[in-house]
């Protein structure tokens, strides 16, 4: 049996030179975020199948890793087997996001917990998405969490703490706006529309289209499906009249006769209000009133930043408030927002990230045959140069000294010592 | 359905306050490993399945966490399930090293990286070990390897550079040992002492129970398994007689006379003189000819240092230059020293250990009801805060703001504000 070099399928090495970057991105997050009073924390990779499987993950429940049995308990999944039933051998998966092992770690640990509790989450999620370009099985995501705070004033904090991150690791020159909507305002839109009430998320689906397919494409696309040209009317209406600004969400909840629209509408423009009140920053805020977020568990507001010169989204969160009483019987109020760190990684490969200025870094190359004596004294030398705050790399002169010397200079060796026999 | 809370068996949840010092002790190790030129780099958690069975991982290929095929190639393996084969519905794994995906990864990227590569990893392997104290199925390493240096001036930086890892992480002050010896001179005596040479491996197996189970234990299993006495007195002479110093060592190579012995003992005497002859640094290193390392690949030197008032090994190490060719067909050297994160980390719980001075911590409290406008100049404040560099963490006031502040306190909020309203 022979090895196998490559990595695993979608998933791939990373090499020194990005991992520097990466580590300066997330000590750089991580020290912003900690300065907003979150405390990082963290859960395992591995979570029970039961969470990961709950309906409530959208399309990612299909795209879990799924972790075999072991020993007896295998044996005895055996009889399930035959008749083909593969989800009896497995008890566990790799997590999909942090969300989900956030809630449950919040569940366990809720007594030893700060109140409000803000979790802070640097860790590695896995998806068997189809392998493409820029997308891979294992990335990196970078959460804030708030529980126990009913208010919008976790989104706020939520809000100024990760556009503060990302305004650090210099993503604003590329263009930062930050989206929000509310899960009640979706649902009443397609209410006051006329639609069947049962059909609400096939239509949030086809609506969540929009950015690939456009207004056109997704009113086709609802008419394809049946739904009266009327509602179509009614609901293109208000989504094009209800957008942007704060006043433009005030309106919206004046003149829509929806319980849950005027609530979530004076959420949302309240929030839009703060930010957009703090002159020491200067966020763009804006209302989409079609942003619809993938997952099942949001029961209100939620919002997405986006990078205008790459098009995709860097950001996205929302709240759930009643994820935690699926643990424990008792609902917790809870919003989060995380960051897609490989996205940023790739836009700020691809643009150039300065990093910070690092340590010096001096090479000291030996001629082969040099006595045990002389080693140690160059070893001395290289303690003595470390204790100064130098990175010292120590070899055997190479056969082509030229170009290892080269080779060692494009990596940011600044000086070379070079040390003979005598 | 409804959610787990605790986390799966035998993992574990991480709270805030152990968080801090486990980022204390990754950002110290990754520190002074850089200043040694290491570079760190990653390989993802997930490996195939052919890379984690090649009979070379030891006991730890009992223990895989298998990762279940998925989509077409799942259906496929419903013919080999019948015949009760459960290997054929995994393609993957949870990597159990981090030295099996390194080698993959050198392998995979040989051309694009340092001659000699330096690498340093920082990450989690899992075991599906039976559950027990001190012992989870997640857990961290922190790894340094050398590729592409044939001669011991990499195993002495190795040493070099992970004593002073742990020294500045303070886990001097519990006594740390290292222990050296080499695969050739276990081989080697087993073969002096005249047991049959295709036993080897299992009499390295009793050996390595020398801790557990003393000499005599060791000295009793190998008279219970047939092996004549003679053998077995002339391998005890020989532990017994040469340990410890680096004369005794040459001792060895001066009084056995095996090829394999003598190359092994100038190697170890080697490194044993070079590292004593640091007198900046003292290092207790010791030549312990019964060390014996679970794993199959390594080739030549091991190690492994322990921190004498816990009895436990907390690194270990050595050379495996027959890994690369395993993926390549070409042998490069290769030779590693893997920290055991958590156990330095249980040392420095149980021990107590001082983390450097952090950040000033201030909390605000706001009286529930503050106006937007109010909110918005506090949050300005809390800004003004931060960008002087102190974390600052913001709630509403509790009903039982006494409770509230101590435990604000209890978690090192050096100031707390309150704000009501007017």
């Amino acid at each position: 049996m022979s090895f196998i070099k490559k990595p695993v399928t979608g998933m791939r090495d990373i090499l020194p030179e990005e991992m520097e970057l990466r580590n300066y991105l997330m000590d750089t997050i991580r020290e912003v975020y900690e300065s907003y009073g979150f405390s990082q924390m963290e859960a395992p990779v591995v979570e029970h199948i039961e969470n990961l499987t709950s309906k409530q993950g959208g399309d990612n429940e299909k795209l879990i890793f799924r972790i075999m049995k072991r020993g007896e308990k295998l044996a005895e999944s055996g009889e399930a087997l035959k008749n083909g039933d593969f989800d009896a051998l497995t008890d566990s998966g790799l997590r999909y996001d942090l969300t989900v092992p956030l809630s449950r770690y919040y569940s366990n640990n809720q007594a030893k917990l700060q109140k409000p509790f803000k979790a802070l989450q640097i860790g590695p999620v896995f998806r068997a998405d189809r392998p493409q370009k820029g997308r891979f099985r294992q990335f990196v995501q970078c959460d804030i969490d708030i529980f126990g705070d009913p208010t919008n004033l976790a989104e706020k904090e939520l809000i100024l703490a990760t556009t503060e991150a990302l305004s650090r690791i210099g993503i604003d020159k590329y263009g930062l706006k930050v989206y929000i909507n509310d899960r009640r305002i979706l649902f009443g839109m397609v209410s006051f529309a006329g639609f069947p009430a049962e059909d609400a998320e096939k239509i949030l689906i086809v609506l969540d289209k929009a950015d690939k397919i456009g207004a056109e494409g997704v009113d086709e696309e609802l008419r394809s499906m049946g739904y009266a040209e009327e509602s179509i009317s009614k609901l293109r209406s208000i989504l094009d009249s209800y957008k942007g600004s704060a006043d433009s969400v005030r309106a919206m909840g004046r003149d829509i006769d929806n319980e849950e629209i005027k609530a979530a509408c004076e959420n949302v423009a309240d929030i839009m209000e703060s930010i957009a009140a703090m002159k020491s920053r200067n966020i763009s805020l804006c209302f989409d009133p079609k942003l619809v977020r993938g997952m099942g568990y949001y029961t209100g507001t939620i919002f997405e930043a986006k990078v205008e010169s790459f098009g995709s989204s860097v950001c996205g969160g929302g709240r759930y408030d009643k994820m935690i009483g699926r643990f424990t019987g008792q609902d917790v109020p809870a919003v989060g927002f995380s960051i897609g760190f490989e996205r940023i990684v790739t836009i700020l490969l691809e643009g150039g990230c300065e990093l910070p200025k690092q340590k010096e870094k001096l090479a000291v190359l030996m001629e082969k045959g040099m006595s045990p004596e002389k080693v140690g004294e160059i070893f001395e030398l290289c303690e003595e140069e470390r204790r100064k705050g130098r990175r010292v790399f120590v070899a055997w002169m190479a056969k082509n000294k030229k170009f290892q010397k080269e080779g060692l200079a494009n990596e940011g060796y600044g000086e070379i010592r070079e040390f003979f026999n005598n």
